[in-house]
């Protein structure tokens, strides 16, 4: 049978995850924690289930989740959205992605990504008809280039992907970035897709730059988050995508048939969470900065030179003082004779720059995961 | 902005959901049970949480619930089946079907779906650029006429998409249908989607005609199930697909970037009711053959006429002798003036037969349900 996706293979983080468990390395590849959300979020859930919240959810998401939702965004980033007909649960910010390219993306289209880029984004620009048109961002510091990037809209591009915080970079919007992103989009009447994951974890005292606090953007954006990383639970799969009324009205006709629905009790769960305990997630950075600043503490000495991290949960290093093979064949090595899985950089570009060397750690481990990791990293 | 999907509306099962609310009438139109599934299940589920299963799964699902469904399967089918390389856990069967059709059907193909059908089939096919080839059903019993189908082949047809026991119709395949279904198949060499979600859900002592039974035309399918149905848990999106393993390599390719996984504790504690308690599955024939009797002696003197069901937990009805509205005219009717929600059978036609008068009734209710639907169904 003839494949209808040529380039891709199974997920980077799949054969890192599968490699070493093989192995039985220290896992900093694939990003999830080693450690669990609040309890209180479980018995919600416990109790979600025993008061028989079992059968589907609406369509739309549990109307109390799309309602702490838009609280919480009016809250944060003082956008006022309406839960009812701009706010949509998903299985997942991967199926929120997937569902907003379908909605927009037509045969021919292009859409611009900005390389390194998640790997589900060109399969699924492709899957709807699409092209990727993939700018790298700057090399030294994996922000967005402005001029580069609108010099590569053509009469074809309809959408443009952003993402900050940057996985699996690290790196962050600032307000500048917005103002760019908000004059290309209108001078040439493009759709933006802002994946916003990681919405919760900003070093540094800086401000997530959502799309979402800046009003005329807002009015043309997909903003696709999800509570898998800001709850520790990456399993649960529970995302979500805002967007004005036309947008979403869109976005809903192929969600209803891409998935219907997600897992209802995680749904009842998680707007309990929300509401009840706004700490966790303002607490979130502060949790975060600090296994930061350990990782790199403990890594201090080290062969790797490590790069800045402005948000996410994710360490890019370069190995480049250790060994000049490629960032995969580096990996391979990494977790069979180093006994630590890593991602490789060049997996998230369509052409990764010539002696580029950086490998992907993830730091949301126990203390004693990072302990044990670094001493592997150290000793090489 | 223009629509992708101009023939799309809001789903039919959120419309009349949303209008049951609104009218408080009794819920039997989307497919939902009012009761729960066994509280082991639950208690697994929670114990899955507690044990810190609450990460991602594995792209492909938990590999215990793989091999279950692959015992399961092998037990009830006489199919051998390899858990690793041709069993995918999908977030629902929803998401399977979408997975399976946009692995397969590329622009310009065409994809044959027997009508009344299953009302994402049709938006699954358009959006992956195939083209829907709607051929009727008998309407006398809703069996396929296998020669209306051969004639609907042309040299663009890509797969056919099947559906026992039927939604909404009821109606199930006998082994003669799995042979005309795999002469088709073979001499046209197309792909065959089998949506099996009612697979535990036959009545009057048939066996389910699985397409898995069939040895030559299992080697050309996608076959869809789940456990919403079967465990009484629509809203828990836990579904799955067994294909070949060449097919399941592209079919994991769109899974893999669609939602990745489902919610992992669910898979942990399916796993462990499929392999602790199969007698939950053996006896849901029985089960839900007493809500089915039950309804139908509940409506006996009313104006509707039962159709025969032969499995799914749908009752059709006539209800000519009542109105000569359209059948969502007479929905919408009923649900605000009768008290009964229930769905239109046109809304899974491309071309409803003229003057056909169908409804579909859910009898997976608690008994009390059943009876306050048919004592407002009866007083009509
Ligand atoms: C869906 S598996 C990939 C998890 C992730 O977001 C990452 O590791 O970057
Ligand atoms: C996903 S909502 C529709 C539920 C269902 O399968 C039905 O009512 O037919």
């Amino acid at each position: 049978i003839e494949t209808k996706l040529p380039k891709v293979g199974t997920t980077i983080f799949t054969v890192m995850s599968q490699l070493a468990a093989e192995h039985k390395a220290v896992n900093l590849g694939q990003g999830f924690p080693d450690f669990d959300g609040p309890p209180a979020l479980r018995e919600a859930l416990a109790r979600a289930m025993a008061e028989g919240r079992n059968q589907y959810a609406p369509m739309t998401g549990v109307p109390a989740l799309r309602e702490a939702i838009a609280r919480k965004t009016e809250r944060l980033y003082g956008c006022k959205v309406n839960a009812d007909t701009e706010v949509t649960v998903t299985s997942g910010a991967t199926e929120a992605l997937f569902a907003a390219i379908a909605a927009i993306v037509r045969t021919g289209d292009e859409v611009i990504v900005l390389d390194p880029c998640y790997d589900s984004y060109e399969p699924a620009i492709e899957l709807n008809g699409g092209r990727a048109v993939h700018v790298a961002l700057d090399p030294s510091d994996f922000s967005p280039d402005w001029q580069r990037i609108a010099d590569a809209v053509t009469p074809k591009t309809r959408m443009i992907l952003v993402n900050s915080p940057h996985n699996p970079c690290g790196a962050v919007f600032d307000a500048a970035d917005l103002d760019a992103l908000a004059a290309l989009a209108r001078k040439h009447d493009l759709f933006v897709l802002s994946d916003e994951v990681y919405e919760h974890i900003v070093f540094d005292g800086a401000l997530h730059q959502s799309v979402l606090r800046h009003k005329e953007l807002a009015e043309r954006s997909f903003v696709v988050s999800s509570f898998g990383k800001t709850y520790h639970c990456t399993g649960w799969k529970v995302g979500y995508c805002i967007a004005p009324r036309a947008l979403s009205a869109e976005f809903r006709k192929v969600h209803q048939y891409l998935t219907f629905c997600t897992f209802t009790p995680a749904q009842w769960a998680l707007a309990e969470a929300i509401e009840t305990d706004p700490q966790h997630y303002l607490d979130l950075p502060a949790f975060y900065q600090a296994k930061r600043d350990r990782f790199r503490d403990l890594l201090a000495g080290s062969k790797f030179r490590l790069l800045p991290v402005g948000g996410a949960y994710f360490q890019v290093a370069d190995y480049s003082a250790l060994s000049q093979a490629d960032d995969l064949a580096f990996c391979e090595w990494l977790v069979k004779e180093g006994g630590v899985a890593a991602i490789p950089i060049s997996a998230f570009y369509e052409n990764p720059p010539a002696g580029q060397r950086l490998v992907r750690f993830c730091f949301a481990k126990n203390d004693a995961t990072l302990e044990q990791a670094a001493a592997r990293l150290k000793a090489l």
